[in-house]
């Protein structure tokens, strides 16, 4: 018997393990389906996927487009061969080409990074349903707070494994589970496009923002810099992507 | 001032109306995009945005792929001329062509159906950034309740007008909206191919399924014949797309 009381790394994962066993065993699915970037966030989440649920349950798809740094592939199969998962490679260059040729559609560096982002989640979900799997999302609480994700890409997905940690604490988990180091010392990147870092983008660093994020939470909400002040900013805008849609059910 | 207490349509009207306006508006949207199939439930939600916003601020947009019936985009048509609403067309057929020439994917005529209605929702929200609108979603409660649609596809959106009606509803208000006769009488398909009846697919009519889930609702989930058993059947198993995404964010 297992109780978990703590807030220790081991019982950290020993909660994501049951959470992750208990939804893939009530959906009465065979496994799961994680999209491998290459990053820490997808690195984590297939890791502990793979610890709930043995590696062979576990099917990790790589969907680069032409944006994305060849090394992320590379890593993304050094991760999978160094856990025993299998990996295979969906490329999406070509589907986003047509989709950005038909008629009435607009191509701006960002609007192709969401293009890709939902061809993903697209992706992920057809070969889901054709081998009967749960789709797993790779989203932290600090990206998630601030909305910095794509609405119904990157955010889409059966379970969320990592939602309730910060940014710091996947690093955390990343060392703790063996990710290997080049995927923890890249500087992250949504790859929208070549060189984007998230830092650069955001305009803070991840450990500014985490720390902005969670003095907000104990303040209540009120500011107390021009850090904390912009993140702030960052989670009023996003308030509509982690609400339901607007609609008169409850009311 | 307005004060809705009671529940005729045109009360009813009056609420869907502030609903849209207090969105659009809260979001500082310039209006609202929305997926027109030639069908009943879009007809109604475009119809109430315009009498929200006016037509001048809501768009339409036809996304027809091979297994839709032709017939469908001149309804469209007519409804949005005798709106005044604009309408573009994006044919989708040749993007799904490409996503379904990706290695690793399956084609079935399901699948398929999904892989259209998630490249609409990526149309939808391509549109809707370029020209700073809210995407309008057509769901009804009937089709909610039993998860009769794509997850992250056409159920996914910022705003749901039609998400606390009964089909039942739905036809009155499309016959009080005014919606052409053409639109509310051909039987409702969700165009996933050829000759697809929604109502030959569920094995039931609106009709019946309206009547068993009110009565489900009524009785708290226990059935009292084979065709609420059918229906309680169809509310388990999409369970999951009403609720979020399982994680550890709130435990």
């Amino acid at each position: 018997m297992t109780e978990v009381t703590c807030d220790c790394i081991g019982c950290e994962i020993v909660k994501i393990k049951d959470l992750i066993r208990q939804t893939v065993w009530g959906a009465h699915a065979h496994g799961i389906v994680v999209g491998i970037s290459g990053g820490i966030d997808s690195a984590v989440a297939c890791s502990l996927c793979c610890k709930a649920l043995g590696p062979e349950r576990v099917l990790g798809v790589n969907m680069p487009v032409s944006s994305n740094d060849p090394a992320d592939h590379d890593d993304a199969e050094e991760l999978c061969r160094s856990m025993g998962v299998e990996l295979i490679t969906v490329p999406l260059e070509e589907v986003r080409s047509a989709f950005l040729a038909a008629p009435h559609i607009t191509d701006t560096p960002i609007l192709r990074g969401n293009i890709a982002a939902r061809l993903r989640m697209t992706t992920l979900y057809n070969i889901a349903a054709a081998r009967s799997l749960l789709v797993c999302g790779t989203s932290n609480k600090t990206e998630y707070m601030i909305g910095y994700s794509t609405k119904w890409g990157d955010s889409a997905a059966d379970i969320q494994p990592l939602l309730h940690l910060w940014k710091k604490d996947v690093f955390l988990l990343a060392k703790e589970l063996g990710v290997p180091d080049s995927i923890i010392s890249k500087p992250p990147s949504a790859g929208f496009w070549e060189g984007q870092s998230d830092e650069g983008e955001l305009g803070m660093t991840y450990a500014e923002l985490d720390a902005a994020l969670i003095s907000l939470e104990r303040s209540g909400g009120i500011p107390a810099n021009p850090i904390e002040e912009k993140a702030l900013g960052f989670v009023k805008y996003s308030m509509h992507k982690r609400v339901p849609a607007a609609n008169l059910l409850t009311t």
